[in-house]
């Protein structure tokens, strides 16, 4: 087992984007594009990002394991599951926890983890 | 590797409680039954949740890998690492991370994430 | 796939250190080791446990999967990665979220959770 092959993508000196090590495939925490956006556009941007490293990643959102959601202010999670619901495809839903946190910047409403498998 | 089989327990439109896949053992985050009740009561509640989620998924909780507790409050994490304790089997402990959120409801005390195997 | 092997080391009634499955690496919330310090001698001392943790599992920082950080005030956010960025080898960035949260003691500024490979 030693030594296996790690794929990294879209790395930087702080984290990569996407890591993917047998079959499992972690994301960095995914936020939105537009902090001026409310809840319901940032998180649709953050679920647009995860989307699109997810395929790039050779895999889709029926394939995720687990998800972290993070909102700043729980007074969003109604809006923001509205969403998130909407999103998940219907029977593929992963495991989720979401609590409150404040991000690297106080414009970002919601912030997402994710676990996949390829 | 592409394709292996995930196994989904207790899904809805916003996530499954128990995701398995090659082995891995993701449960959604779990918290009490009754909101109006003390840390000690709320964590024994999430623990008997997950020991129930566990079985289901064919493991025990000699088999957690790792657990991330979320507690509202501070004040509360003596209280809730008396009842944790006597909880993990001895010798069995998983790798444990604890911080301070607010989770869905004001009510929620505590919030534990689990990932464990099969 | 029942019942592969769980290696755990530094194991009390609470949570292990370590803990290691089918090439996997939990290890559980890393803190610094003077919490009289500031955010960049915490971060440091953090980062030098994961290290020798990492190192006693056999596996190195070139082979983390995925990082949690936790910072109790946003305000340190750039002091912490100052730490971390140098002390990620470069390429070999893991994905990585990084939210606010306070910790088990209000001393402690900021603690990391770590998934590796062997």
């Amino acid at each position: 087992m030693s030594n296996s092959e790690i794929l990294r993508k879209h790395t930087s000196e702080r984290m990569s984007r996407i890591v993917i090590h047998q079959g499992t495939v972690y994301l960095c925490g995914q936020v939105g594009s537009d902090f001026t956006s409310d809840i319901q556009q940032q998180t649709q941007e953050t679920l647009a990002k995860i989307d699109s490293l997810l395929e790039e990643a050779g895999t889709s959102k029926e394939r995720i394991l687990s998800a972290t959601v993070y909102v700043k202010d729980m007074a969003d999670f109604m809006e923001m599951n509205g969403i998130w619901d909407a999103w998940v495809p219907a029977g593929f839903a992963p495991a989720r926890a979401c609590v409150q946190a404040e991000m690297a910047r106080p414009e970002i409403l919601v912030e997402i983890t994710i676990i996949a498998t390829i």
